[in-house]
């Protein structure tokens, strides 16, 4: 599978790491973007994202569905698959099968897709049932793709260290 | 001391990493659970777990004392020290001298004993003071096993670094 | 710049990992505190710090100004720079400003300087505004001396992995 994992904390120059392993590759490129903007907090920070790429980027939105913006012939980069389970979750939808979908889109393609994730479970226990959820959910999904993934990255204040 | 650390986040992978270095000895190993099962989101956890374990596991259940466990010849996996740490806080007992009397049962031992551990320190400081002091100790807790360990693994998404 | 950035999460060695990177220089060595002891707890863990360092150290205390701490031919330690980050917000001064004075003193400097910083990032999204904001600009800082720094170091259970 011609895919990267890049994981990472908060802020830690995951996404920028991202970008920079797609644009690597011959232009242009797709970024899917599956945050929703669903409040001003949000939607800075989605602005802050896209002002810092620069040209040569088509931007998809895609908070659900996965599939569709994957069945294109150029470099993908998905920004980011914890706040795709995020969405996944608030819809109720069923995650396993969800996974698997993204998974066979991902065998599919031929051109490379960078995965940017959220390291979300090396805080304390979170007291709130559906924090703990999502972070068992967001640790699961990381795993499904790291194993298929031809390479995965920690990336902590901008540098990126090999874990496969 | 035939000692390995690993330490991840929550649904890192680290205990099936931990296994498979288990299991990498010659059979049968001893799995001592630290976890007790106080309500059904925990004992789901422990049936899961134990499900996804093959043959040829001895399984301990061992909420407080890791002494008597470790009195044995087979290679040994505890999981996790940090579920045995908020045993050892809720029955308000003595952190250090437990952990010294984990460390001198350990160093008579010479089959493999892995020893996984969750980071819990790296999210935003808890409001919760528990939680603070909990922290705190966890990562005092493994720094001491790590100092005297043969190996210290981080596992990120199932794959691991030496740290050690 | 002759800067190093050594980032953990609480309790993970960095402190004392940092410390013998600044006492392998000829000393005296200068450590500059960026904690402020406003209650018992914060004063209990400044003095454990404290014990914990050897002779030859001058103790300076410094939460917002690190421009003056820094002008000094001594190797320094700053222990933390999310501490210091923390009073910047308090006292609500410009981060941003802030760093970039922080950034000016450090080129100026020829001794080695080593900064202690925390990771925040990697538990769950905290549900407070204010700890959102902190754990995003700590992770910008930390990018920002990182990109300078001659070396960045991330530390887990008392063992230091070179990120760069």
């Amino acid at each position: 599978m011609n895919c990267i994992l890049v994981l990472g904390g908060a802020r830690s120059g995951k996404s920028r790491h991202a970008e920079s392993l797609v644009t690597a590759e011959p232009g242009p490129w797709r970024y899917v973007a599956t945050g929703r903007a669903w409040d001003d907090e949000m939607r800075l920070r989605i602005d802050a994202h896209r002002s810092q790429r620069g040209t040569g980027w088509n931007t998809v939105e895609a908070p659900v569905d996965l599939v569709s913006p994957l069945q294109c012939p150029e470099p993908v980069l998905i920004d980011c698959t914890t706040l795709w389970l995020t969405n996944l979750i608030l819809n109720e939808d069923d995650v396993a099968s969800a996974t698997d979908r993204l998974l066979e889109a991902l065998f599919r393609r031929s051109a490379l897709t960078v995965l940017v994730g959220n390291e979300v479970g090396s805080g304390i226990v979170p007291e709130n049932a559906l924090a703990r959820r999502f972070r068992d959910e967001a640790g699961l999904l990381h795993q499904k793709l790291a194993r298929h993934a031809r390479r995965v990255l920690f990336v902590v204040a901008g540098y990126a260290l090999d874990m496969k």
